[in-house]
């Protein structure tokens, strides 16, 4: 019997890509000094995160197409917020081309990610989307701590 | 050709439900006060963020299985932390049943989630999973501020 998908392939993509977008808007609307600066209770400021998401999504996505195991680099050096935004639209675009380069087949493999994270390769990219959304909902409370508006949380076309 | 699926209805389901675990560990490292009264930024206490969480997920699958469209409510009766956990585990048992009497062949249809939100079913799922990490996001932020160590963000079993 055939099953229906309850998602395709080119749907998560614009699921992840989507999100991308938001987080985009949510480092626009950080002033430059508090995206590097600003935290609460000992975390790491906006752009720290940022730098984060930044090391995971297009190494770990270039690692799953080489069939490679490379282990984490922390990225440090986007010290503006010019800086990340360009990187933030260079890598959506790369995010998107080498997605587009994974089978179907492959999702359900067994990839160990940066040699520490043995998961199917579906589970890791579901971790890269909710990862990302986890710090940008941090991001939302260190804007409101300023006196920022956020974001609509649904806004991401 | 038969296309193949890149994640199960079944594995999306443990994907939610993983993340309803570490939800509820979220709650429960909370101190009862701080849980119902603590905010920043003019932002909701974490206890309005559940409540809102609770407010959706059930209801709208309930929405969805019997194919009817009922207006959002926000419930705020829960006035305890042990409130808050009890209702927590009933809701994430019954998500598992409604979630497992939705067919895949439903998940593409479109559905005017409360009256407010027509998308298909699988993007009305994904919101509800995203608004869960992106407030749970949050509540890491008020936990540090209050000086209290959130639970491990990949540990959701």
């Amino acid at each position: 019997m055939k099953k229906t998908e309850i998602i395709t392939k080119d749907e998560l993509l614009k699921h992840w890509l989507e999100h991308r977008t938001l987080t985009k808007r949510t480092i626009e609307v950080f002033p430059e000094k508090e995206l590097f600066e600003f935290s609460i209770g000992g975390m790491r400021p906006f752009a720290k995160m940022v730098n984060e998401l930044l090391s995971i999504a297009v190494p770990a996505l270039e690692d799953m197409i080489l069939n490679r195991t490379t282990p984490f680099t922390h990225r440090e050096g986007l010290l503006t917020k010019e800086a990340l935004l360009t990187q933030w639209d260079y890598d959506t675009q790369k995010i998107a081309e080498l997605y587009n380069q994974l089978p179907e087949e492959r999702f359900h493999e067994e990839f160990n990610l940066f040699g520490e994270y043995k998961f199917p390769i579906v589970e890791n990219i579901l971790y890269m989307i909710d990862n990302e959304i986890h710090h940008r909902g941090q991001g939302y409370v260190y804007l409101r701590a300023l006196g920022i508006a956020p974001p609509f949380f649904w806004d991401r076309y």
